[in-house]
């Protein structure tokens, strides 16, 4: 690979551009022909399937999938006006063409609280069918005029969203805050990435939703994305949409509703949270190809091919991916450099040397290193290094994320901390937006996360100095500490 | 259940009634709320999925997925007259809406060779990349304006599209019949369908394509279902679009491509081919549930509670789907309907009774019968049961087949058969569109197949008769012979 094929761009100096190659050099994703969507190419759509799979044994037991359509009349979306309100500029519409027996306005699903719940007030009749809980994998539609990114922001992206009934408030809160969790278990643990969980201020909560709840995690430049987000709706949904059920005492009631969402979005803080300027550097749980091999073919070939393939194939017996590179027309120099570009986690080198010692040399995407193993105990040693890459990857991000966590107690403060340092900053908060405007509008940094809600915790509980607490912005008894961020 | 909860219409004399409630009252789908849209409720997902999971094991080893935008400029489908003429009416468009930054005609896919094909002029360039294929399971849109149906003809559907590479015509045409054969297996052996696997005329191809190949399957009311198809494109959107490739002497070449497709309309085919008054009757390798088990709590709860368990216990270490139905608001007998409506094809029985002697009742849909097993060979014997079921049910659709397909020597023996039978019948055809013209005016049938290309022959191969052949309708020389039917 020479090196305009490479990346070129520096990731801490150059961070947008660093992106764009290392979304688009290595084979994720390319830029579609409308702007602002994306081609998920194989490798990007393989990760993506990866993280499906591993999401979908989550709640396979409790929540059945379903398909609703991705045409969705004005109609409905009116139904909830906050929700109308929130999506705006972004809803997309069908053409209203010559012959096409269209007799309302049709909205491309920008999200599908609004038909779903009208199937809710159509198929839930009794509390025996509560909890209810559908999900869909669907594409979907917001259509952004500005600031597109592959995978971060498009105009269509992937998704899933799950959608769900309860018989009152406090179960859909207790159902919204299981699937945060579940959604940060994910992304640590299979992404490697930690995570903060915590509340959406009021303001800034999904349209129609009593509480949203996020997983934010914290990019090497600073910046915080939002990884995927639940809500409780309460009974929003469900008045708009009268439904109703009959509880064990016969009486009809208003259930309440939740919603939370995972998409491709996920797959940007992937590339971002871990990548260095050689490309990606991909965790082996989520990993498309877990460990490639290169053969280096001087002599003895036949030797070379045999150990390749009895390497393989012991690896691939024990459930490890392992892809063989044998192309003819490149240099072992350059599929290094592709495969090390392309993050994949393991690399195993077998020339001729290694045929005949039964040693084999091991590189580690993660670390920039070189170890020997023996052949025979190839799949145990492999396993054991996958684990620890996936380990260190996660520590390197965690140690990050505890040192870009800072207290500031004044404005001067706050401002002061993002202007200077990346990460997060955390004060005291009055729960007034405008506070949290006078820091935006000089820093471009907003609140991404509260550890609780705004004034949930009860007087009893608060500690004496809590009690005290003023908000770092306007001295007014702060209701929360914030999280401030500059974001994605 | 009570009586209008089941199905009322008699599927051999009001079908359009019957595979209505056959689809909405078994949970399988419902109606969107914009015309000629559906939703697929999660009964009829998990079919979709089960059927999605086979298919994609079949292409796994060859094809990689890949998601591509729901949206493709107008100037994209221009590239290809043809298919900007085949397609025309259907296509929907985004609504140019105020800010939305658009510069051009958006359309939503209706199918995607166009975006993919552009895909590919970027991104191939030497010999070494072929064949190169691509997948995608996605949703598509066809702005049908009537006799939209649920899963046989819907505005938006769900589907799988391959698209492929290849140096040249042949080895496209080898590609494309290779996808034509493991859908007609998947089709028959999945599904219990028996195929008939052809040629569509010329006239009737898909827009762009040099041939297109069917799988088409039998309904009971005696019209035809195209189950699936494979177009070998030859050169025409490699030209379009300006694809080509250095061969092995280093000299540019246009390549031929393919597509093919699977969609949701083969549930509409599942629904029709084994459905019966009752309501639908699945074949056990697709069927979400594949066994129900019915406690019959009278006394000695406990042991029946036990029973039913290891039962349960048992089948599901086989691989085998137990769903135990112990709602204890509704009776036995309304169980018992409402899941041979839905087509489960065992039952299983477990009263007191069942408890203390160890032998089961067994239910089967397929042929409204019961059998006793023992409760110590329970998962042998209900695999046994499941693969009879499966097996029947093919044998059953294809003596079916078989009987219908008929002969015809002329014109008004043609008539005469399609009006007073079911199914196809088969005739001399000169390859003249005008020709079949005539039938269809006359009884709405037209030319769903042809077993072998228009003239594709060769004169040696043919024996004397076939040489003196004839059009049963014009009398001119016949080029093939062709399968008239009524079709979906």
């Amino acid at each position: 690979m020479s090196q305009e094929l490479g990346i070129t761009a520096r990731k801490d100096k150059n961070t947008d551009e660093w992106y764009t190659q290392a979304v688009t050099k290595t084979g994720l994703a390319d830029y579609g022909p409308v702007k602002g969507t994306m081609i998920v190419k194989p490798y990007g759509m393989k990760i993506w399937e990866n993280i499906k799979s591993k999401y979908q044994d989550m709640i396979e037991d409790e929540v059945e999938n379903a398909y609703f359509p991705l045409f969705i009349p004005q109609r409905l979306l009116d139904k909830e006006e906050e929700v109308v309100d929130g999506f705006g500029a972004e809803v997309a519409y069908v053409e209203d063409g010559k012959q096409k027996d269209i007799d309302e306005k049709v909205a491309l699903r920008p999200t599908s609280e609004s038909i779903i719940t009208e199937f809710f007030s159509e198929e839930i009749r009794s509390h025996r069918q509560l909890p209810y809980r559908i999900n869909q994998w669907a594409n979907v539609v917001r259509w952004e005029v500005s600031d597109t990114n592959p995978f971060l922001r498009t105009r269509e992206f992937l998704w899933q969203e799950g959608h769900t009934v309860h018989e009152n408030s406090e179960k859909a809160d207790k159902e919204a805050k299981k699937r945060l969790d579940q959604y940060s278990r994910l992304v640590e643990e299979e992404l490697a990435i930690p995570t903060l969980k915590g509340y959406k201020p009021k303001h800034d909560k999904f349209p129609g939703a009593d509480h949203t709840y996020t997983v934010e995690t914290l990019m090497p430049d600073g910046k915080s994305v939002q990884s995927a987000t639940s809500h409780n709706l309460g009974e929003h949904f469900s008045k708009a949409f009268d439904i109703t059920f009959e509880d064990t005492e016969s009486k009809q009631k208003t259930p309440s509703t939740t919603s939370w969402g995972l998409s491709t979005r996920v797959i940007g803080a992937l590339i971002l949270a871990h990548g260095d300027d050689k490309g990606l550097r991909l965790p082996p749980k989520i990993a498309p190809i877990q460990t490639v091999i290169v053969p280096i073919k001087a002599e003895d070939e036949n030797k070379v091919t045999e150990t390749v393939n009895a390497v393989s194939q012991k690896l691939e017996q024990s459930g490890i991916s392992a892809k063989i590179d044998d192309r003819e027309h490149r240099t072992p120099g350059y599929k290094f450099n592709e495969w090390e570009m392309k993050g994949v986690p393991l690399r195993i080198e077998i020339g001729p040397e290694e045929a005949k010692t039964g040693k084999l040399t091991v590189y580690r995407r993660d670390k920039d290193s070189k170890t020997e193993i023996e052949t025979s105990s190839t799949s145990d040693r492999i396993q054991e290094l996958l684990d620890n890459v996936q380990n260190s990857l996660y520590s390197e991000r965690d140690a990050y994320l505890q040192e870009n966590i800072r207290e500031a107690q004044s404005k001067s403060e706050i401002l002061q901390t993002i202007g200077s340092s990346r990460g997060y900053v955390r004060a005291q908060w009055c729960g007034n937006q405008e506070c949290e405007q006078e820091i935006k509008s000089k820093v471009s940094a907003e609140i991404v996360i509260l550890p609780e809600r705004e004034g949930s915790k009860p007087e009893s509980k608060r500690n004496e100095q809590e009690n005290n607490a003023e908000c770092a912005i306007c001295g007014e008894t702060s209701v929360t500490k914030a999280y401030f961020a500059k974001n994605y």
